[in-house]
């Protein structure tokens, strides 16, 4: 332990009579009548050291003097607690430290906040006082599982023969996927590096170099505005193979996250994870990352209700349109009008222009819509509904996309409300047979749906020119409880189907030759077929710790203005830096 | 294995009999009359596999067609090869597959190079075509190394309780130390994030929130002009504890470095690294980084030759500098003047205005400047050098710095011309007790010798007010074969000393707060006293690999001129991308 007899918090019974030598922060001092008790703390724990009537007057002397944070290192004696002090719950909790010396090596300010894992203050501040919001239990947890997850992750891959291969962070601007973070050039002025968003061509490359195996946790970056769960920088685990199919690689990314399981949770995962389709996902759930931690599903009634009176039903079932609904179990009850109205205005958030609604009862459905329905009608509903009395319909009729995100928005929202969620399930599930591409309307042309280089499914080649949105990828999703945690795919490996896919993208030749012409040469060079999978891990560690913000689980995160409170970065340079990088500010930056 | 039985080179005499299923690269195809034998290629070895005449048709009119870096899939049988073609040196050598059945996974142009460990080829060539460079089994045995080297660092981090904490990619612009990456902000119009030049203030805050052990296999950046050792980007094993003592954290080190040598070289290391003051490494090696497989040290003669008739000897030392020789072994009779005065031109790259030298023979010293010296003298002379007849004295006289840099270099350059340095050691070295400041004679002022956050050995801060140079630092450096592989420090956990420190280094206390303020405020809140070392990965993976380049030890490396000759970075960006960041650029740049 270097200079240390134990961590604070690895002290039981089992050392009672020992002599120790203690570092740690003063969690909390308390002064009963001479004897002062105070709380040492570091990563590991809390155990308690007392100053009483043995103690040397020259460490009283000190100790009366010590406030809160600050830093001792303290000789003493372990002793048992009377019982009637025992403290069960923590590991140190029967015994306690009489001091014989006491040396302060930091003094400390009142801290800005109390070093607590509940803590009230504002994130601004925390994130100004890093390293004292860092101090609270709860962070170095966290932070503690972060280091575990990424040490099974490298020992699981390490045994299976990938290799950690670093990758440039000084690489080359491309334009299609996110925004770049740009690094200008000191020596080619007017030239520029850009940070990467994933090192995707890198791993490509080295598979056509034979590396075979590759693995690396990335640093990605993207200059995208903000939102709670996204970071300028972000961390992946980036995995690449050579001559594994799609479920070679499944099948290793998901013992590699059964491990994780086992050692950061402690859960035994032994059944396969379960499996589901885009469009089988999208049709339950409506979403392509499904919580499938719960039911709720969502059923289609479109065939049922197309004949019906109700004519905004018909009329969106006869315009290509669906009917969908979901059951809330019970919500007829508890559910008033002014509640469902609330879920109406939330349901609008995602482009739901009505939500319509019928309560169960005994003799039938009822509510200002039901009267459109036949009996015949009401019963088929509640019978694809699997309904009872009491329960609450809530449905959306609408052109497809509209149906699946706001029913599948809603049917998330109240699973949160009504207490659906186990939180302490970790339901892992595949989303495969995505589509190759997406149509964007604004832009008018497709986009790839995970990226350029994912190989079509082979039988539907032949589509790529006239219905490419029928192409599907071989591409996989790994949801976690709702989120994507990561995706992957099996990679083109042929320059005249990656060429291909660049026309479907709307490259000409010559911009994707510019652009990715270093990549459709190797492919010329003898390429084995290879695919690969990334997962985030910044939200990885945010799920499996708990946490509800990404930021907790990055030691030095950013605002959601992309600014570092601590260092106060950015910043302005000199002149001087901006002349040698060729570089001049125009009048448009703010300030 | 998904999708095969073996990978190339590990099939042995074991596997006779069976059925296997092998994919790889082409090395090389020989037709020998209607029999081909093609040697198939992975990262793991070679594979002989064979179409002959219980070979199908099928099978054999595909195998006309293949040629060298064909990516292949094969089925066949592992049959023992003829007694007369076994080839003892690879694993593979006493068998061959005959092939059943064969696939065209992907075909290949002709390389641009030989696929083989010893290439004639430029480096721009290897670069460009890097994907095909790190098809060279050397490459992959290097970067297999190199994954084996953080494996087995980072095993050895976990099991001693460090953390693995990633810190900020965009961080903040500071003025000390090297030229900053700058990247602009868009956000923040006008602002720049810059590129870590190593996580330093980031380690020691999290010190201060009591993460107690932190280490980081950390990317960091340095614009700067790049010689040969150099890269834009490089990687360190960066490492940081509490409550460590610098011997602590050398013991904990030295054990690290011995885990990587049995790990990936075999070699067990049971003795305690040896240890040098920096004096005294500049004293006996005129280095700070003394290579010290071979011995050739310098002697001081200055005593013995202050008072002799030599004017240069005798002028040099009075006016407070030094005389110094090294002794070339036998190079009396092979060292012929014209081979003396080449040396004499290498002792001046460095600063010396002269090589003075005598021969020793049986009866005295002999050269034109032997007749300066008294046979008292003489003999002095060969007794401190310990010399026999045979040998080369070379002499430089000149101020310290000049001696040491001189005698120094020509020591080194002798160890190798005469083949002095046995390849095959691996030879650690501490060095110690380093000055804490440098003073620059064109800023004219003292700059950090390691940097500013170095903590002042304590009985030596008095000093620092007036006779800053003589202070030394608590900070230490581990040399492998002369090379730097790594420094570390007791870091300054005090404000006030901090705040001195930046004084010294000619920062106002303005300037001090406006840089590193978050940094002085930290201090103030508990802050253990600690400690860390940065260890260079790229330049350890070079020595261990036996490598000469740095370049062959990243995977995708820039050239002299931080160019990107795969990708082509960095190069032009759209007006788009400019505006969007708030910039222009100047005329004065080159294109």
């Amino acid at each position: 332990m270097f200079g240390r007899s134990y961590e604070c918090g690895k002290i039981s019974e089992r050392q009672i009579g020992e002599q120790v030598t203690l570092k740690g922060w003063v969690q909390r001092r308390r002064d009963l009548g001479g004897v002062i008790f105070i709380d040492l703390r570091d990563r590991t724990g809390i155990v308690q050291i007392v100053f009483d009537s043995e103690t040397s007057a020259e460490a009283l002397a000190i100790a009366e003097k010590i406030r809160n944070e600050y830093v001792l290192d303290i000789q003493g004696t372990v002793i048992a607690r009377d019982e009637s002090t025992v403290n069960e719950n923590i590991e140190t909790g029967k015994i306690e430290i009489q001091v014989n010396e006491v040396t302060i090596l930091s003094e400390a300010k009142t801290p800005p906040f109390p070093i607590e894992d509940t803590t009230e203050v504002s994130e601004d501040i925390r994130l100004k006082y890093r390293y004292m919001d860092l101090r609270r239990p709860v962070m170095y947890e966290t932070f503690k599982m972060r280091s575990d997850i990424t040490k099974t992750v490298r020992d699981y891959l390490d045994e299976e023969g990938f290799l950690d291969v670093e990758t440039p962070i000084l690489t080359k601007s491309t334009p299609e996927g996110a925004r770049d973070y740009l690094v200008p050039s000191r020596v080619h002025g007017g030239e520029f590096y850009a940070l990467p968003q994933s090192p995707q061509i890198f791993k490509q490359l080295l598979m056509v170099s034979g590396f075979d195996r590759y693995y690396q946790i990335a640093r990605c970056f993207r200059d995208e505005d903000l939102r709670a769960d996204r970071q300028p920088e972000f961390t992946q685990i980036d995995i690449e193979a050579s001559f594994m199919s799609q479920e070679d690689i499944m099948a290793m990314a998901e013992e590699m996250l059964k491990r994780v399981m086992k050692r950061v949770k402690g859960v035994e995962i032994t059944d396969a994870f379960p499996r589901i389709t885009y469009d089988e996902a999208m049709s339950r759930f409506g979403s392509d990352k499904p919580d499938t931690r719960f039911g709720m599903e969502l059923v289609d009634v479109s065939e049922q209700v197309k004949g019906s009176g109700f004519k905004v039903f018909a009329g969106a079932v006869e315009s290509g349109g669906q009917v969908k609904l979901i059951n809330v179990k019970n919500g007829g009850t508890t559910y008033s009008r002014k509640d469902i109205d609330a879920l109406t205005e939330f349901a609008a958030i995602y482009g739901a222009k009505g939500l319509a609604w019928m309560k169960v009862e005994a003799d039938g459905l009822k509510g200002p819509i039901a009267k459109f329905f036949s009996e015949e009608e009401q019963n088929g509903l509640i019978s694809s509904a699997e309904a009872e009395a009491g329960d609450l319909l809530l449905f959306v009729a609408d052109k497809k996309s509209v149906v699946a995100d706001a029913l599948g928005a809603l049917r998330l929202k109240l699973g949160k409300d009504l207490g659906l969620i186990d939180e302490n399930k970790f339901n892992f599930l595949w989303v495969t047979d995505w589509p190759l591409l997406e149509y964007d309307e604004d832009a008018k042309r497709y986009f790839a749906a995970h990226h350029p280089f994912t190989m079509p499914v082979r039988d539907d080649l032949p589509l790529l020119n006239d219905e490419p949105e029928k192409v599907r990828a071989q591409a996989y999703d790994i949801v976690l409880n709702g989120y994507e945690l990561g995706g992957g795919s099996i990679r083109i490996f042929e320059r005249d189907i990656q060429e291909k896919m660049f026309e479907v993208l709307g490259f000409t030749p010559e911009e994707a030759k510019e652009q990715f012409g270093f990549l459709l040469d190797a492919f010329e060079y003898g390429t084995p077929p290879h695919g690969g999978i990334a997962l985030g891990l910044d939200r990885m560690v945010m799920l499996l710790s708990g946490r509800t913000n990404l930021r907790d689980t990055i030691a030095f995160p950013k605002t959601a203005s992309a600014s570092d409170l601590l260092m106060d970065a950015p910043s302005e340079v000199s002149s001087g830096q901006l002349e040698e990088l060729h570089l001049a500010i125009r009048q448009t930056a703010k300030k």
